[in-house]
């Protein structure tokens, strides 16, 4: 059974080159989140963190030789459920970014490892167990 | 434009009422996974933490009234990018579970906090920065 999103707004950043994991990104950008959605951010506080899942709308599609890759900056073949490729079966990403700031529904976030113009699917907390 | 997903496998587990989030379960269960996927799970070990993503596939759809709900454990109104309920614009659920083990295509977890039949749309590993 097939399972169809809607993004939910849109990856705006500057950074041509986007680093390779948010946990090692710098990279500011914003989370443009259409308006209809406006409600639902009410309560994301600058210096959170948030877990924000997207599309990765521009990957090549899967194929089962991708089911074993090898990261660049790990140089040994992995299985594709235990690395963050953006080549997978379904092609949602995370990243856990740091909210700047909230300006209407634009949020002002620091740890962008996307491409700009990356349709976004969902935002949560950060939960840390 | 839709984005459309197709599940990798299934959340096998006799818990008849899930606990309210992984965070607090001690509830077990299977991630039984589609054999064609099987190589891709060569490097999930026992012991490791996982991030889990699903398809909130038994919730209600999503309507406006529900971009600020009142989670039963919290008593306060939230915006909905701001807590965990199944009731989001895009159903995509999220759970970081404990690998006790992975036998063939199925990976034995603790922490299960989804119910029995859910749709498994992606496994990653389990990065905290």
């Amino acid at each position: 059974m097939a399972v169809t999103m809607h993004p939910i707004g849109t990856v705006r950043t500057d950074g041509a080159a986007p680093p390779r994991h948010w946990s090692v990104s710098e990279e500011t950008g914003i989370l443009d989140i259409a308006p209809e959605f406006a409600r639902g951010l009410r309560d994301i506080q600058p210096g959170q963190h948030i877990v924000v899942l997207f599309h990765f709308h521009d990957s090549p599609g899967f194929t089962s030789d991708a089911l074993v890759q090898t990261p660049p900056h790990k140089g040994v073949p992995l299985g594709v459920f235990s690395i963050c490729s953006p080549r997978r079966p379904n092609p949602i990403g995370l990243s856990v970014l740091e909210v700047i700031n909230v300006v209407d529904t634009h949020i002002h976030v620091k740890g962008v490892d996307m491409l700009d113009g990356t349709p976004i699917l969902d935002i949560k907390p950060h939960i840390t167990g």
